[in-house]
């Protein structure tokens, strides 16, 4: 695809970024290429004019309060500002009954790009649709997908271990509803000889149909129930909270809650110096804080300030188009 | 009246604008001619330094996502910042019993100026003597105002008819109830040889009180009950919601929800090439959306974003005198 | 202490405000220094470019809308933005079992300082010391600390007194609970020869343990139950509410709601040429309102911009170490 705005009905209009599918692998490279300047001019100390002028809404439908600190911080380091509607279902004229269309509509003329987030799988491509002159940016609507955060997790992995291909991964905990295993998974299928081991309690293994599907997509998927059978050295590890909002007894939670946990003997005995230890975020528990010292553990360091970089470079290729 | 700050006991202050009625025509003159120096502004693409370094507080004490984002976005249009307090009478030491007075004051020290959303008529009057320093905006108080909304559909009848004087238009709804209804009919007093028809069921008419006023004013006004009386050609319709939360019974507003809607075939059948269709949203079943992508339809379009146009001249005349 | 920021583990990290004690009369002295430039940068009318291109996240987990404010408009007066995260607890990840430090690490990565509000104490020092590259600043944590409201309270006496030793000053209300006494008695106890004269009912009496402790600091108390105990001509008069929040019965509430109430003619019974009369709001009846006009009254103008100049001075100092 092109980053650029394109002419739709005589006129311009921004790139809706809605789900991981629309990117090929080239347009990853372009992408990370721009977030990697993004990094130099997030910590020069110089302000940055590229956004300058811009304003960005962010509307949240349900809380999120990282992902739109990581959306706010990236327009407020390009010089640009944000308008904030958060919960507008309850303190809003949403309230009164108006569609989201007519709501896209009204704050599209305000702003240069709309970051939406709603619980509802499929709201950011209506809002795209409805969007007649700004982009809009999927910030994560329910079991749909949340593109941003499966891009950021590949940039993570591809500055660590240089390449996005020919890697060993071990995704562990929730894999049946977790959409970040999910869209991961769809992301590294883009790639080639990528191998994964999945890691998870029967209860909570990937659907059938999503290991099929994957599978098809090219990841060679190897499902194991115990932490002995983790290979060692593998390129990368991906723990993930069980999703406690998807089920329906807490007694089941609770069984479920946390399977299996990184520690520093399951460290000592399975990772290779290489292997970087990722999550996305929160964790209720998965790793152990100890191993946040380490390292290997990326997840509240390089993982989180590469979200930062990443939508800093995309805000700036569908504003800008560069 | 002056948009220039004035000097109160030995001190400068910014214009107050509680009520439209503080409006002479030439003052209307005055703002619509910069914000349409703004609509260049908001996008030529170049940062605006207007309200460089300016502070605007945006206190809304009921949600309104829409006013909340247009003024925000004005504000951030020109180059300055905004301070949010939403809800504060949940969220803030209004809750601990703090007087608006005392709210107002500790705020004004912090900015230049103050826009209050109310749900109490006559709020922004006593916010406004109480602010000593900065001049305070009413962004809707209750039943009482909402200048700004009134300022920016007459903007919009203007820029489209050329003038605000020698119209005939529509207006439908909840006429009994609807502040934006009242306040329109009473900016269109303040021109020459308005005819406005008011369509509503017998229930939702406007009160005979207002009748009596907006008629001595020089409006004139023609009640209809059916949309066959319509006028031919009228200059602009406005439709307005049914005022759900001025309903005792559910049952009585579900019956009076949406007594006339704005549909193809009444757009064909009495319509004129440059009748204009307004609404000040949000809309509730009012107008089909079929409608949407007519031209003449602008409750989506110029509607909305010179709401935008016309906050941003009333701050820079209130903040900078200009 | 040095306001520069620091060399930990070979990261630079500005220096964390969590309690007054860090504070010594030079570090005070240097402050205010800097606080009286802020306040010409505040009303030049010239924007200030000293915080450009920085960020500043507002996490507030409980409701403070006249500090977050004071944040807020200190980081804008300066030229930077911030992110708001309010209510955390209940709108984010937080409210899915994320523990302090890993959203102090999440947020640390966006921006160049935090400032932090939270209901229990000791929460900011938690906050410091999970922060590895950022400065935190406590905002208030409970009956914990709340230090730059002692810093402003300093701040304003000494504007006004010329000095912050020697001085003879009267604080009533709740002084068992009120936090704002406390630790501007602690404040106080920094420099030599002050008299505080403590006014309250017997059941909102210092306890015996602060008695102990500020005297043994160097304050010399009085402790008097009737404003006819009032010492004429003293230098401040320091107001506040009884804290309704800390009272386990309505019924002992009300009665001990307002034991003392500053009235005209209690000013012109007790009150010299040159006593300020401080209060930290919100005010719910301590003090009548006929007395807001009185050039001695602070607590609506001078004590309210002064907490924006000290905290504009704080965040320069601790984020661009000047």
């Amino acid at each position: 695809m092109s980053f650029e705005p394109q002419k739709i009905n005589g006129k311009f209009k921004g790139k809706d970024i809605v789900s991981l599918d629309q990117f090929s692998p080239k347009d990853i490279d372009i992408l990370f290429g721009l977030a990697k300047k993004m990094q130099k001019i997030a910590y020069n100390g110089k302000p940055s004019d590229v956004l300058k002028g811009k304003i960005v809404t962010l509307i949240f439908y349900e809380p999120s309060s990282r992902t739109f600190g990581s959306f706010g911080a990236s327009v407020k380091q390009l010089g640009g500002q944000t308008i904030d509607i958060l919960n507008p279902q309850v303190f809003s004229s949403v309230s009164k009954g108006e569609t989201l269309e007519d709501t896209i509509r009204v704050f599209e003329a305000y702003c240069d790009a709309i970051v939406i987030r709603h619980p509802v799988a499929g709201t950011a491509k209506i809002a795209a649709e409805a969007a007649k002159f700004v982009p809009i940016i999927n910030a994560g609507d329910g079991i749909g997908e949340h593109p941003t955060q499966t891009l950021l997790d590949l940039y993570t992995i591809q500055e660590k271990e240089g390449k996005l291909n020919n890697l060993t991964g071990v995704m562990a905990g929730d894999l049946l509803n977790g959409r970040t295993i999910h869209s991961l998974l769809r992301g590294l299928s883009f790639y080639k000889k990528n191998t994964v081991y999945l890691l998870s309690p029967k209860e909570l293994k990937l659907s059938k149909d999503d290991y099929k599907k994957f599978s098809s997509l090219g990841v060679k998927l190897v499902e194991i129930e115990n932490d002995k059978d983790i290979p060692k050295n593998a390129d990368f590890w991906y723990w993930t909270r069980t999703q406690k909002e998807r089920f329906k007894s807490i007694k089941d939670y609770e069984r479920l809650k946390t399977p299996f946990v990184v520690t520093k003997d399951l460290v000592a005995r399975k990772a290779g110096k290489k292997t970087i230890i990722m999550h996305p975020l929160p964790r209720i528990g998965e790793i152990d804080p100890v191993i946040d010292s380490d390292p290997r553990a990326v997840y509240l360091s390089s993982q989180v300030r590469n979200g930062m970089y990443v939508r800093m470079a995309l805000l700036s290729l569908i504003i800008n188009g560069k």
